[in-house]
């Protein structure tokens, strides 16, 4: 395995001894017959070894961007170098040589190709340090996201993907021949880690969630990493926000001490935090919109996008935070399983969080009446004898205790977190309506 | 969030004290108007609570299995009893009535209910203290899987799920209907773990994969979830295998450490374990096995089921290992991505590591060279310019360090550690070709 070998971040450790790299070619720029520098690319980042021995700059012909190479020399600190060390009188060992030459150029600091013939490249393009960085970030936060629950007595689930009916009732589900029938993707875990809250009390799952929106935007993705959790018990919705709040400042926290030189070299600038995220309800954003704006959407139930976006400009200038929550949903909107407001029967027991202009989370308490529930499900037109609520209803009726929970996408997530244009930056291999590949 | 009240494991810290303690009612027996006990249970298990006011006990009537409570009262050490510690002189707030008879009685030490009932009423079923160890342990087995590559520098991964073409060749695809054209599910992230290997040299997965195969038996399911992991830069096979003992072992020992009183309840026993696992070549399996047993497999290729059972005995009581390697896999049966052995063109650089009986991990350190990759892709049979390999592909022409690594069915592990007889009972809700409900 190399042991001996060091990782390119490991140099600094290493000033004035003899070592030795080995990674991928990343350029090579030949000066002279006695003159050469080879940019090496390991999982840590890029190294520059120097070669000034004819014999070994030799070597270096016919040697392709990818070709597997490993390099001894002596470390130097160059304080006003690119590099801030080096391998000095470098010797050369070619492992493996590649003999095509790449189809797009990873070798600068921007990759000049345009989004389709980079996802079309996708294998070689997630190998330029920029594309390596922002994955590198994202299972970090995946990571913290689970120390967050795992230290708070969640228990971690995995619910089925394959199921046998479309459960929220939604058209866009992707349809399956399974075993000559048909059964569907599902499009979260939504029925799953309700049903689980009687057993474990508080769970959380990370997994795959399948939507198929035919919509091909800058927004959408048709496969995406949901990270969904709930919690019984709860005295009331105040319960699931607090916990929500506590969530996200523990993940920027965690995350940013962890990843801060990779997501400083990504330009990404870290969030504005405060312990209670501000607060605003649907009725009061209209206002505040109006007012401060003159858009006019106080006839609208729903937030627009303009809103979202106000909203969070608003609360980084004025609330010094760039997390903020919207309360107050109309009831009229709400699905079946969300839980209507005691004082005010208007609105639901919902509350989205927006993250840097986007919503990021919606959580909510949910009905747990059963009879209520089973109400709620006919009152909006779906029949709860439907086999596929047959075993979500079963959950009420032998005993729930009240709970909420929430859902969010994590490609979103990181995507705002580091402030990439467009969410398929965020996923290693998008899926959108025209690609399923590579 | 009833911040005040204990959890059941939490009372023998509160001996003496006056304590409240909240859950679903689990059993209750009245033995006279001013002598009752309920037993409640929440997510730690169960609790006893001694009733003898005849007010109080009156609360219980009408009450059903899962009716959601607190009780108070104060806390008892009782060395002889069933429960180790229980509330006496309790009082009772009922939370939440639940009017219908459970479907399955799930109160006593053994659910009588054959396997298909036990299915269909999962979402009831789960809530059995013993049910609800299982899935505890799994989560914690999940958890220090993801510890051991963390802590090794690994990076995880999350590849997508919905693929363009079956990759592997294999008939046993479930296909999708893909906004109107056909796309497969996944059956593995073997090609994508390998192309993120010239991104992050050492990467995880653990993710669902998918077999449609027309087999219904205890060890089938179509829906799994697998852990999958590949590694750069080694220098031979050998530092493939030396990963998965160490973590098999780690593994092992941290869930263990965890789990203990859980795994015990169950039944479980640790396994027997050494640093490096007892190493057979397939042929002096064979030789082995006629041995000791009379039985002739020595014309076989591959293992049989009654040798990996055989060879695991055989080393749990002369070698003092429940893990046991198996190498020396015939290069004919070799999959194409598979490393032909250097010194013995015979046989291929693949290992199976096996425990309690069956096959649990498959590890082989790959081809890399793109024109022998793309000849053994030829030999096969298979095209390499079929589009479902061609990103493939490109990951070892653009280059591609020696690498290798191995697949493991999580439910499987899990059912082996636990001693459970049906791999259904190591899944919360299985999928199989007769299922997928709920």
């Amino acid at each position: 395995m190399f042991k001996q070998m060091l990782l390119s971040g490991e140099l600094a450790q290493h000033v004035g001894e003899e070592v030795e790299i080995r990674g991928w070619l990343h350029t090579v720029r030949v000066v002279s017959a006695n003159l050469a520098f080879l940019i090496l690319r390991d999982r840590q980042g890029l190294a520059q070894v120097v070669f000034e021995d004819a014999e070994e700059i030799k070597k270096l012909e016919g040697c392709l961007l990818g070709t597997i190479v490993s390099a001894k020399g002596k470390v130097a600190e160059m304080p006003k170098g690119k590099f801030r060390f080096e391998l000095q009188k470098g010797s050369l060992n070619v492992i493996r040589k590649v003999a095509y030459p790449s189809p797009i150029d990873i070798s600068k600091e921007e990759m000049h190709a345009d989004g389709e013939t980079l996802l079309e490249h996708k294998v070689v393009a997630l190998r330029h340090p920029r594309q390596t960085k922002i994955f590198k970030v994202a299972a970090i936060v995946e990571k913290q996201m689970r120390a967050f629950f795992d230290a708070n007595d969640f228990t971690q689930i995995n619910s089925p993907k394959i199921i046998g009916f479309p459960t929220e009732g939604g058209a866009e589900v992707f349809e399956i021949d399974y075993f000559g029938r048909k059964a569907y993707l599902a499009q979260s875990p939504q029925f799953y880690k309700q049903i689980m809250v009687p057993i474990f009390e508080k769970v959380y799952e990370i997994g795959r969630a399948y939507r198929a929106e035919k919509s091909n935007t800058s927004r959408h993705l048709s496969e995406i990493l949901m990270l969904d959790m709930e919690m019984g018990f709860i005295d009331s919705f105040d319960d699931v926000i607090e916990m929500t709040e506590r969530f996200a400042n523990f993940v920027v926290e965690k995350t940013w001490a962890e990843a801060e030189p990779l997501l400083l070299a990504l330009g990404a600038q870290k969030p504005l935090l405060v312990e209670h995220f501000p607060r605003i309800s649907v009725t009061e954003l209209h206002e505040l919109m109006f007012k401060e704006t003159g858009e006019d959407y106080r006839n609208e139930r729903d937030l627009a996008p303009a809103e979202e976006k106000f909203i969070c400009e608003y609360s980084a200038q004025h609330w010094q935070s760039d997390f903020v929550i919207v309360d107050g949903f109309p009831w009229s909107d709400a699905k079946f399983y969300h839980h209507q407001n005691k004082e005010n029967p208007e609105i639901a027991d919902r509350a989205d969080l927006l993250f840097r202009g986007v919503e990021i989370v919606t959580l909510t308490q949910r009905e747990v009446n059963y009879q209520k529930l089973v109400d709620q499900i006919t009152a909006q037109g779906q029949n709860p004898d439907h086999p596929g609520l047959k075993h979500y209803l079963d959950a009420f009726k032998y005993g729930m205790p009240d709970e909420g929970g929430f859902g969010l996408g994590i490609a979103r997530f990181v995507q705002k977190l580091i402030g990439l244009e467009n969410i398929k930056e965020a996923e290693l291999f998008p899926r959108d309506m025209q690609r399923v590949t590579p």
